[in-house]
């Protein structure tokens, strides 16, 4: 019985590809009768549709199964290439257990790579494992002699130019061996032949994994970074005048003494008067209320204009120049959002969404009506365009010297949009960096991170418990999240005062600060936090006299703020590395549940962290340091320096008592000396 | 700034597939703006490209995370199809928590269906949700109301004409309501018009998760079934003679007594002359003995030929019938392998593969030779005939009315083979059922399952402890296989008498059959079984003189054999609905860590099993009910029946003491009374 000419049967010359990246339906199209399976490739998300995100100078692990049916020894290596490669580099996998293989390669620089998987079956492997066999047991070898020699032929014939000299002496000596039987299959069996072969693998019958999986390589400033976001307009020494650029550049010496890296402001804009808010979100303004920066756009310009009041580009460039100076990087606020004033609605309807009678939609969240803001019509025939302009206002900014964005509210837009805009920023300027404030849903929050947003605001402003804190941190660090999903943790935003820094004081505000420092290498403060602002609507997790939507100056020099601290903190997170990365946490026994001990280890750096979390009474928790884990024998002394007070220890075993005492030191930071 | 003509920016009048199946980089091409993310449907394996396997009349839960930014109401549904079927049918889908959203649909006949989500915007629900808001806050509702009415009018539009009436009646009351502003907004509100809409949802603005995700649906035998393997050769009554077909055939009504479901034969063709094996495998066999039956093939014919001493296809044609009238279907073996007098080797040598020296290439593995069998070379150049004659060899089987195959070794041939020949046999016979021998490392086990394998020998030969059964059971029934791997549990084949059964005597057979026949939902014994047959080959986990190599006839009328306890668990399976699915064990705990305590519930039917581990001391276990999980309260009594013994209990509370004596009742089975 014949082949039915209507059916599909597998051809052994075609070449496909493995893996489940196609789609399509194996039964119906088997593709190559060779094919190596080639499954569960990690790191990977969703198939191969999103990138992960590293730093540069990371090591990237790839594993992999690679099997195939029967028992012929395989072989497998790692293709990758960074941006602007022409070709694929390779870097082997070596075989684990179970069917796994392992490889690793490093990003050595910013911008998009790719990887995957490519198998092959290794003949000659294959070979010499039978042919050692065979031989102990015993019996003519001459055929099997033949086929090795036919294999390491072929091989000699694959080899590159510049291992010829090996290959010659080979050569000989295969042939000097021939008139021995013994001798022949000694030097066939030789352990440097078989590397000299692996050299130059037949990869005609390679399989490769079909999808190219991304890694989306940043400065390192994408995965450790400490944010500090003031209002310029709050800057100037006259108490009740609108502050300028030029105020505000005079404030960066004291932000970069904090050791903070980025400064971040609230939208520079010209703000709409049109149902501009007044004070506590008032909906009528006096005329010297400056209204709320997210109002954007007036008759003196939009989003790539500044609010006349600030200042002229001149001292934006000031401003810039004076963060380099000491070492601050600028971000700026994008609001994809306008007044009804903004230039884009009179020239741009189109852009814009209207109601049936006529009148422009503005934002609402019913019953709340938000009239001061109109957002744009992002499914309307000119969204093309719109969105080009958004895009360019980005380009905008970064030609004026950033190279951050802080991205308000971004799960009110299309993800197809932050896919493509940062996708087509990062390709030109793989160096920029885009923050999502995505205070949303679960789900929200991390298709955002998937579609390129370098870093998101998180849940932990409102994770306050011993409980909350950890299974919080074990879920970004330990399920997929952490592929993708680069924390950071803001105690307090303009918009947000936690009832816990309302009620706990100045050692909440401390408590809160060094949670936000060690458990993420990321994390940011809304200025006032020094000054443990923490008056507020009453019944709201919302500031009184909110800075949104008046002038908040304060008084710099006033001694007690936790500048000091601050300052402290940010330089133990920049000295010891194992800060440098959220990923690492590991919880630890306390004997408290009003204590939260964990530690993190990288590159030699082992750090312990024990906080209060009570803001009120002392503790005297037993902390189990995780002595086994360190290398450490159960009697063993080791040497421990409490960074934040400069006190060194001897400790020995496990359990350590230590006092936390939130008027004193709720926080402790231990750095283990000589720890594996 | 306008959009640079080299760049695809996203359209906003593109519609596209949501999901990770198409494996394009979505930064590259985001799409339709519109887009709904649906993500995570489950079940699914490997991205869409294997199916899950279920049964007739199995519900198909399906649940998916469906958000787009924004918050707008979204609506979900499922799309499915079975066999034959032109177009999707559709199932609702609801929202669960988080994103989540759930559906179900039945699965009412054998085949292959596919299914996937649809979700879209609800407009009308957005329109409702925030109308109610607006409405209780007060203020002006005209622009609102009209909104809400072009919606309703938009719905009836699109409305079936079977719902003509309703709509009719809808819109006289509005027109009515339309004079009071309170009156209208009520029957805007009403919930009937809510329904009624949603009967009609626009699906302009739908996205559809792009794999169609596929079922393979079985017929009942495909998930529960007891096999009973067995060598026609050795039916003979007259000691020595070789047994026939007819020989067969008259055990048939014992099988069938003893409650088994199939019969499977090992291949029944001619057996090669060339290197035939005597007993014990010994490489010379005598003038009398019969040979391997897996080494198929001889001048008399191959793989769709009969052993002549067997008898002819008129006999083959009485077995079937007669199995048919005591209720037992017909296994096949599909060994793809030949004896070198298989007449494939002579017409077809371009199937096989050659030695270097011209000799045809036996199967070895290495320092071991197997003379007497010569493989397949699956990639030459002729393989796309090969592959249709051996699926044509199932189709020829098929004719004869065989539809279940239990495969040899296919851990050795391509997976490309299955995958397809499986498919193309199933697609004109999806009744038909394969069991893979797949005794082989885990990874290419789950892979052949994936192939199509219909059900899977398995690991459980070798498990055997309380700790080993248990993760094993875990693994199977936890884990992404429980989608499409069935296990079938097997105690002992030709091929393996393991060491437990070798030395535990005959309760050690009297457990692994209980095991066997409870944990999983398919189970098999090979003959011999009933006999307590423990002879093995020294050290070895072999039988003695093993019915591969020599015929071995037993004594039917001997007592004492295991038949009637086979026949009393294969009568418990049949009548207790919680045994006809391997996957919804629970371990409970038994005080003794030799005793195994596991239940099962389904369709009302609770099922308790306590199995000791030990074959030599007996145990007087704790057994923890799990009184809580089946809703008894602490003192509530509860009517309890164990099934093998037939006694009837009153228990009360959890922890019940039961003896297990190997020597008399190593085993109990509980059926509990009004458990939940």
């Amino acid at each position: 019985m014949g082949p039915r000419a209507h059916e599909s049967i597998p051809s052994p010359s075609r070449r496909t590809t493995s893996g489940t990246g196609d789609g399509v339906s194996e039964a119906a199209s088997p593709g190559d009768l060779r094919f190596i399976a080639i499954e569960r490739v990690t790191p990977q998300i969703d198939g191969g549709r999103f990138a992960i995100k590293r730093i540069v100078g990371d090591r990237i692990d790839v594993t992999a199964d690679v099997f195939r049916e029967g028992h012929d020894e395989l072989a497998a290596r790692l293709l990758y290439r960074g941006p602007g490669d022409a070709s694929w580099r390779t870097a082997p996998c070596a075989f684990v257990d179970n069917d796994g293989y392992a490889g690793n390669f490093v990003v050595d620089r910013i911008g998009t790579f790719a990887y995957t998987i490519e198998a092959w079956p290794d003949e000659f492997a294959t070979w010499r494992r039978d042919f050692a066999k065979k031989r102990a047991a015993g019996g003519s070898l001459e055929v099997d002699v033949r086929e090795g020699r036919s294999l390491v032929a072929a091989a000699a014939a694959r080899a590159r130019a510049s291992e010829g000299a090996r290959w010659r002496a080979v050569s000989r000596d295969l042939d000097e061996a021939t008139a021995d039987e013994r001798t022949l299959a000694s030097a066939l069996l030789d352990d440097s032949l078989a590397l000299l072969v692996a050299l130059a693998p037949d990869l005609s019958r390679a399989s490769r994994y079909a999808p190219e999986l991304r890694i989306d390589v940043d400065r390192e400033l994408g995965r450790f970074s400490a944010w500090y976001e003031f209002f310029p307009r709050s800057q100037s020494a006259t108490p009740g005048r609108h502050g300028t650029l030029a105020d505000a550049a005079r404030r960066l010496p004291a932000i970069a003494a904090m050791g903070f890296d980025i400064v971040y402001l609230p939208p520079i804009h010209p703000i709409g008067t049109a149902f501009r808010k007044g004070p506590n979100n008032s909906p009528t303004a006096g005329p010297g209320d400056p209204g709320s920066p997210w109002a954007i756009g007036n008759a003196a310009g939009g989003h790539t204009a500044l609010e006349p009041a600030l200042g002229t580009f001149d001292d934006f460039d000031l401003f810039i120049k004076a963060a380099r100076k000491v070492g601050l990087e600028v971000a700026l606020d994008y609001a994809l959002q306008c007044s009804p004033d903004h230039p884009y609605v009179r020239d741009h309807p189109e852009w814009f969404a209207f109601r049936s009678d006529g009148t422009l939609k503005y934002a609402e969240n019913p019953p709340k009506k938000y009239q001061d803001i109109v957002n744009f019509d992002w499914f309307g025939p000119a969204a093309p365009e719109l969105y080009a302009e958004l895009r360019d206002v980005v380009e905008f900014w970064i030609a004026r010297g950033i190279s951050v964005f802080r991205v308000d509210n971004p799960h009110t837009k299309p993800f197809a949009f932050w896919d493509w805009m940062i996708a087509s920023v990062r390709a030109r300027h793989p160096e920029v960096l885009f923050l999502a404030e995505a205070f949303t849903r679960p789900k929200v929050l991390a298709r955002l991170a998937k579609a390129g947003f370098s870093q998101s605001y998180t849940y932990f402003t409102w994770r306050n418990t011993k409980e909350e804190l950890t299974a919080y941190m074990l879920e970004l660090t330990r399920t997929e999240l952490a592929e993708y999903h680069r924390p950071n943790f803001w105690p307090n935003t303009p918009d947000i005062l936690p009832s816990y820094l309302q009620t706990g004081g100045r050692a909440a505000f401390r408590i809160r600060l060094a949670l936000a420092a060690t458990l993420s290498s990321s994390y940011g403060i809304y200025s006032g936090y020094e000054w443990c602002e923490n008056a507020a609507l009453p019944g709201r997790e919302e500031y009184a006299d909110s800075e949104k939507y008046q002038l908040r100056q304060r008084d710099y020099d006033e001694p007690g703020t936790l500048a000091p601290e601050i300052a402290r903190l940010n330089a133990i997170r920049r000295e010891n590395v194992a800060l440098h990365d959220w990923r690492g946490v590991s919880f630890y026994r306390a004997d408290d549940d009003g204590v939260l001990f964990f530690g993190k280890h990288a590159g030699g750096n082992t750090i312990l962290v024990a906080v209060t979390l009570d803001p009120f009474v002392a503790h005297d928790p037993l902390l189990w340091v995780p002595t086994g884990e360190f290398g450490f024998a159960d009697d063993e002394a080791y040497a421990v320096t409490e960074l934040l007070g400069g006190s060194r220890h001897v400790w020995r075993g496990s359990p350590q008592r230590w006092r936390l005492d939130p008027a004193v030191n709720p926080v402790a930071i231990f750095r283990i000396a000589h720890a594996r």
